[in-house]
């Protein structure tokens, strides 16, 4: 048995860990062997591939990035795409791939199964919007370290009287923001999921102006004012059509001095949440899923993805897991609001 | 409505943030007025209280212990102990009680309960062995800390020929060393709930010895070997009973210098495990158990203990929660296996 | 005996070390009395105070920010100012001064010493700019964040191909940007002291982007291009006449994605940097100015400021503590550009 | 120029980043080639060597250990060591040798140097035991690794009543334990350079539990009580003849709760502190070690050993370097007491 593995879309703590699992129970419990492509489905795609054996993932589970490189290459949208993997996967004697990404790299691995390919599924998603698993991997990363930034915020709050803003990642869903706010105590949540009210948050950042304490709001990437209360600069997207990093944070600021007369400094996280060493939470979460990933291979149970449900790793249908994006449910953001202002 | 609050037993990251939820949500949404009792049982017991409003709990969300203190104090063994609660709770007008605490201090509040107290339980023990509950505060934080000690101990391991042996908590379960072990990839992993064969960890030690890095052994406090296999040095209790911290890891080393002619070494987390600062998992966790113990006592659903299942918070009964200790399954251990050696 | 104490300026990691090493050496040892000025100049200008006593001091080591307050207040622009300070300080009975402040503080402190008031200066500059003294405690704080910042950064950057910019602080001198560039391994760093050439970045970007690996850029907050070479946005001081935080690095990452076509991220820390617990380093450094600065009040030896050489702490003129700017040497600079590309 | 390069004796973090150091502005700067030696001193006496250029380099400037190994092998105390050395260097065509490590590998080089070796010396000591320079890296990491542990404990230590022991290495002076123990604010440090006095500590303890705080102290591997006060338990050396790790701490812990009658538990940090990625001030001396080292080779200046004084990387000769240990003056252990208690 020869089994392909790619990781594919942005990086995320937990990716190597969970390449480790798979290949170490791979090679050591069933006797497979591992081919790793290069570069998510780029790899398959030109069949660049690497060697994975167990020395190669020697040593790599604390480490950030992903040892097999990553890209955004979506080969259902290259003319034959799909059957140049197939072509090549035969070439390499591939008798089963597993695929590690979010969204739109399980999206192509669904759409390879439907075309007879072996696919199992590892889900990966910094922002945890994946509908069908309690968790991903990379998420509690993520949190922890916006949570040690708003805890250092909270300190120079606390002896000027200067508003301060953290930016966190979450371009469609504020559960980064969410975990953050409630982790750290910030006094105003912001998320994608609910347009702010800006009257309400100079509202709030006023009011905790009147303690002596300065306020702290954590606001995803994505978070935006209901239409028409702010002037929003446009420009904000950069040459590759992304939503510029660091837009919504600063510009919050802004307004913020602009309409209280008051300082206020916005931190821009970016990319330093998605990368370093991951929590003990992320790696035993992605080692446990790259262990079942490569049970399902040898139970033969292909077009599934690996999955949390409470404290258990099971098997959804790649169908099912990527429908739709898990938002954060209103109710859940009403809970983090008792603690604000 | 006036709300009494304690906190039992031993340290644990998240207690602060659960007080602090309480009381946020039952003073700003309920109107709630609440009274801290000192010291666990004991503050209950001697009428020993401390005021506890929005003031009191600011800034105490990212700190470790309890600004109620604690103790193991047991009022169901004092004399007329249980009707001396029940005339102070009536002398102070506490119409309502919230107890945090492990095993010993939710079994008082289900006797209290029972004697018609109105009480509702949180969760707390660090060592995860709670049944009705996926996770409690404070294992999240005791694994991490455990996590990146090994982490450090990895380098020395890969540089020198050593074995270093990490001792960490879990006296009666392993959860805290098995998730340690997983997360810093141990290759040795031994666990109260599995007598360990010390012949087999021999034979891993000298095994990875003949590759380029020396071993490295997870061990819980409580882990032992196979019945008559080493002999244990006696006198390891100290003058109150309990079992030293620090002596398996300490005699392991010992055993396997003995026996292969190598160096060992010990470090001993200890109490390092149980303070400080808790993780945006733990914060997060600990904060919404308390909302819900607070939603609890506004519903008048009392002898209910909160609980984590998958992502939500619900309740169960006092009984069901304190019924059985979850001690690892040894198919969660047998995961852990394939990366030993 | 009695002293005031205030802390003026930023905030810094430390500051509270200092404040406890002062007051538990003056009581403890020399029996003296404290008393607390709120909010820098303006506690003594105003004479707004608060109680200073071992008690007070109690668990604030590991603190950031100050138990004091802080601000940037000028008693020496207010009319009659030192004046009034002269008048609260007798009124007060307060016989000496420890004033723990960056170089607007201490040139305050200069000039009251010149009226006749008894004061000790203790040296506080995240920037370490200070030219009379090795180093200043916060620095090293600020700069293990920066380092744990683009640790964080290079896994990402090393799995995607994605220019990568951290702006750290710094608006007049490099120091942070040049020990967080020399620390965490940057291609490029970029500080106030030498304009850079927007030329020679892009070919050390082009180039690093021909291994497999993609550029890290560390830039101090005050950094800037040759004359004339980019258009840099306007607009970027605040209402308060504050350069932007956040502005060079964005339009750093502008500049990289508009002239090679690769995407270019930038990270903004800010006042995360100056926030929080401080490092030993930091700690012990504080800690050691506190007790220097006490024992010069016991001696009598005022005007003058507490610095370190080597591992000394030795007392300097304020004269000589507040004359120029230390900026970073060129040669110094010189050694990291080794590193470069 | 072909240069060799090893690193010997205990781990430390910063060998990695010293070697990076020399090798990167080596080949960059200087056009040289290098050649890695294995495992300390073991790796000239028998010809073991390890490929070393840029590429080898790359990345490890974070990581703990050392990409060349170490031991404790003494080619002087080897029949013909030195001139198997000799031939080894003579025939691999190395023309300067730059040895990294602490007093035993120094000395070794300072031998070689007299029979006509071309050696560099680096210093490296986690124990800060050198006396020609103000620093070595490994010691700020360690300082900083046994601060955030006790860190920890003191929450514990104020929820409950219990005396907390935290063992730090240093078996002949006490540096770590000095910064560990002024950097966390412990209430009695002990160190090997003064015999403690037991009914003192015992003292200090009792007083301590007074308050509603519990004593937390740091001690030394190598701090042992007044001659005849304590009755030691024997055998605390292993079968390599070195003194336990762990002896100490719990032996107090037990003295002390045999004098108080209250619960003393002890850590035991032993090689958690040797291992992991380095502080940025140990990153960056390490660095310019490195390089100052590389630069002393290119001078032709050799028989000297790299040193800091004050913020300067200077050069002293080995012979200095070696002469003696740099102990705990007791006027600086006189600063910390003010804080005991």
């Amino acid at each position: 048995m020869r089994v392909g593995v790619l990781t594919g879309g942005g990086d995320c703590p937990g990716l190597n860990a969970a390449i480790r699992a798979v290949v170490r129970k791979g090679v050591q419990v069933f006797g497979y062997e591992f081919v790793g492509f290069r570069a998510g489905w780029r790899g398959p795609l030109e069949g660049d591939t690497v060697a994975l054996d167990v020395q190669a993932v020697r040593g790599i589970l604390p480490r950030g990035g992903t040892i097999l490189g990553s890209s955004r290459t979506n080969p259902i949208k290259v003319e034959g795409g799909v059957e140049r993997i197939k072509d090549n996967l035969a070439g390499l004697g591939v008798d089963a791939l597993i695929a590690i990404g979010g969204e739109d790299t399980l999206g192509v691995a669904r759409e390879l199964h439907g075309s007879g390919v072996n696919v199992v599924g590892v889900p990966k998603t910094i922002d945890n919007d994946l509908n069908a698993t309690d968790y991903t991997f990379g998420f509690d990363t993520a949190v922890n370290i916006g949570m040690e930034a708003v805890d250092r915020l909270h300190t120079t709050a606390e002896s000027h009287h200067r508003a301060l803003i953290c930016e966190v990642m979450g371009r469609h869903v504020g559960w980064i923001a969410l975990h953050v706010g409630m982790a750290a105590g910030a006094n105003v949540i912001l998320i994608p999921e609910r347009p702010f009210d800006i009257d309400k948050v100079i509202e709030y950042v006023e009011s905790r102006f009147k303690t002596r304490y300065a306020p702290i709001i954590v606001v995803s990437e994505g978070a935006h004012p209901i239409d028409g209360q702010m002037e929003l600069r446009t420009g904000e997207r950069d040459a590759f059509g992304h939503v510029r990093l660091g837009g919504i944070g600063q510009q919050l600021a802004d307004e913020i001095e602009k309409r209280t007369g008051k300082e206020a400094r916005a931190a821009v996280l970016g990319h330093i949440q998605r990368g370093g060493t991951p929590t003990a939470f992320d790696r035993v979460l992605a080692t446990r899923f790259g262990l079942q990933a490569i049970d399902a291979v040898r139970d033969g149970d292909y077009g599934k993805m690996v999955a949390l449900k409470g404290t258990d790793i099971i098997r959804v249908g790649l169908d099912e897991a990527t429908k739709e994006l898990k938002a954060v449910p209103l109710e859940r953001y009403a809970e983090s609001e008792v603690f604000f202002g």
